[in-house]
């Protein structure tokens, strides 16, 4: 078995010590979940609060990017460059197992930290725009109305390299302990959607 | 229109501002989003930095339980007690609308605020894992092998109040501009599960 490939060397808060064989640090695994979603959890804090928004989301090169009103509290708070959270998941099924504790769930995950980046310039704010709809329907954008000065006022676009980040991934059946693989008990995965 | 149902009276971090017309506040709908999910993302601070982790969650009556290792870096942070935001979003579909801006997600989501609490006791710990199981297969429980002394020990499982909560709902067509609804552009919800 060869060394895994690192392309992002694990982090302070990357770094994934529960089940370390489920850990992943390199972009074709990293990329591949990420582009497999839509919805990301935005995690920040505000006076100590934390705070977890679900929101779309769409990868160019080594960046994350999310938007939404320039009037959300999100937004207002993530364009100042607060340190972040950016998390991706896949549920992939549930892992029945022979005994409640080795019960599991199959998924896959995508964890990135680091300082929330304003999308300033317009150019910059249009080209992610048509970007983020070309990830949701490819060929749309042209078809519709171009937003207008005032829309793109009204949008706030962040972005967030993708350098402190790491995948983590359980996939297969159930692992029981030895003894308990005889037990009549049904195990095994059932996918889920 | 008789006024909206209010159980959980809009607390500093629950009220919501934006689009106040999707928030919801009463028992019936945050309790059917909750049922509705298996997955949730737990927000909580380590050192000024925030995290987001998935995970599979259970409710039961006012209070909503996840699980993990003992040894897990956010539950060896979460017994201690320290604040924490429970986010549960579901995707309903893509609301396509005639311009970017009015491009939407037809979305149900909960957000809930407050202080993590460890469910400390043995007998505690035991019925809130077969309630978990219970939520996923219901009646497998007995038929499993129980849990040992070490499993339950190695296992922590910690709760939170439904208190400062709030649920956020779009559902329905694109709503565009109203000159734009001549445009010679398809659009739709396209439906997501």
């Amino acid at each position: 078995m060869s060394a895994p490939q690192i392309d992002y060397p694990p982090g302070d808060h990357s770094r994934i010590k529960r089940s370390p064989l489920r850990a992943h640090y390199d972009r074709e695994t990293v990329h591949a979940i990420l582009d497999a979603g839509l919805l990301c959890h935005v995690g920040y804090v505000i006076d100590g609060q934390p705070y977890v928004t679900p929101t779309a989301y769409w990868r160019k090169g080594e960046r994350v990017y999310w938007h939404g009103s320039s009037a959300s509290k999100m937004l207002r708070h993530l364009k100042t460059g607060p340190r972040v959270c950016f998390t991706v998941s896949l549920m992939d099924g549930l892992v029945l197992a022979r005994s409640g504790f080795h019960t599991s769930v199959n998924y896959r995950s995508v964890m990135a930290f680091g300082a929330a980046e304003l999308v300033a310039g317009e150019t910059e704010k249009l080209a992610a725009l048509e970007d983020m709809m070309e990830r949701i329907v490819p060929g749309r954008w042209p078809e519709l109305k171009p937003p207008t000065r005032q829309e793109l006022k009204a949008t706030t676009v962040v972005s967030l390299q993708l350098e402190d980040v790491a995948a983590k991934v359980r996939s297969g059946p159930p692992i029981d302990e030895p003894e308990d693989y005889s037990l009549d008990v049904w195990a095994g995965v059932v996918p889920m959607h």
